[in-house]
């Protein structure tokens, strides 16, 4: 029988390519889309169609926690910032910090896994390419896999696999991976400003467009 | 100037316990106290009243996630099942483990603690006189505290404590602890079933009273 995974779905390019490249290596998916105020909710929408396109069974959870405003992902009153790609890998942790977000989305996630029998979660971090948060880095994802096979019931009976395909991958990486697995880059969504179009000018997006670049792959989400 | 720690915070014996004891030792406290469909939301109430006599700062989180009604804590279709106290420490699972729970409240309050800038976690797991939960142990609650001080501001730039002083103590010893403290036992809640009055039958109930018992303290819930 297909092994089964639970897989960290924002509608982003990153984690598009992560459900991608979990099809591809046979696993059956159920995708969970978390929505925590973030301006871009408008994710969420890309989540829905890309996985509904996929046929794939998905999960949507909305995280009420008012302390989170303290990010300016989320809070309206804050600007997101807009820095030069130098200082967006320099390592510094910027105001976009979503204070223990991936924790969090892999404590739900190892919960649905629990409570469904899966056998995998598979998420889309990436420490090279990055905006400097620390729960985006390899050691991180690693003591968090070591959490989540201690405290579940699948952990501790049959073990449970943390996987971070993308941990390793430049932005540019990540592009050439979701062309070869076919990925519909335009239905994708990465801009921290949730308007009308990617803003071009936050971090997300600028990493996105040197990633686009580099790859010489056009990003229909920009040029649609 | 006084160092702060978030307290999970059921209103049950223990965490009442670990409230009390965390503000012995010197901490300011903020409690983080979570409705997750469990059929003794009334712990919430519970919870609250305690809190509020102690003037501490309070946040209640609701985590709306059905699929936790895979839980006889949660399920109202399912009974909650009745064991001989001998069978409840035999280390089984049983039907009332809630999926990934402490991992998920572990999370939560590494969120808020990154949020409000708190130095420590206080939680209440029990690995001697419990329900044979695989997220109470000591070696889950030390990986997930690795997770924590890896993937949350705090963590990377001046450490997080993650405390679980009840973890070796018996529910006798915590009876005790409570007494010398002046946790008000009367307020506390720890029954399984939601009722009136606490069922008696339940494993909650019988590691309670049990503790009660073999410490030779009056049990003010109960008996009131």
């Amino acid at each position: 029988m297909a092994k089964k995974a639970i897989v960290l779905f924002s509608g982003g390019l990153d984690s598009t390519t992560c459900l991608y490249w979990a099809l591809a290596q046979g696993y059956t998916c159920e995708t969970l889309t978390i929505a925590y105020g973030q301006k871009h909710e408008r994710e969420v929408h890309a989540a829905r169609e890309i996985a509904q396109r996929l046929g794939v069974k998905q999960h949507f959870v909305t995280l009420n926690l008012p302390w989170l405003a303290s990010s300016s992902l989320v809070n309206k009153e804050q600007q997101i910032p807009e820095h030069d790609l130098n200082e967006i890998t320099s390592g510094k942790i910027p105001s976009t910090y979503v204070p223990g977000r991936n924790l969090m989305f892999l404590s739900v996630a190892a919960s649905l896994l629990d409570a469904v029998g899966a056998d995998a979660i598979v998420a889309g971090p990436n420490a090279i390419d990055f905006s400097g948060y620390p729960d985006c880095t390899p050691n991180f994802f690693k003591a968090a896999g070591q959490a989540i096979n201690l405290g579940t019931e699948h952990g501790v009976t049959q073990g449970v696999e943390v996987l971070a395909p993308l941990m390793d991958l430049t932005k540019t990486d990540i592009v050439k991976l979701g062309a070869k697995l076919g990925v519909p880059f335009e239905l994708t969504w990465s801009c921290y400003n949730g308007g009308e179009k990617p803003c071009g000018k936050c971090d997300s997006c600028k990493l996105r467009a040197r990633g686009f670049a580099e790859a010489g792959v056009k990003d229909g989400a920009v040029e649609k």
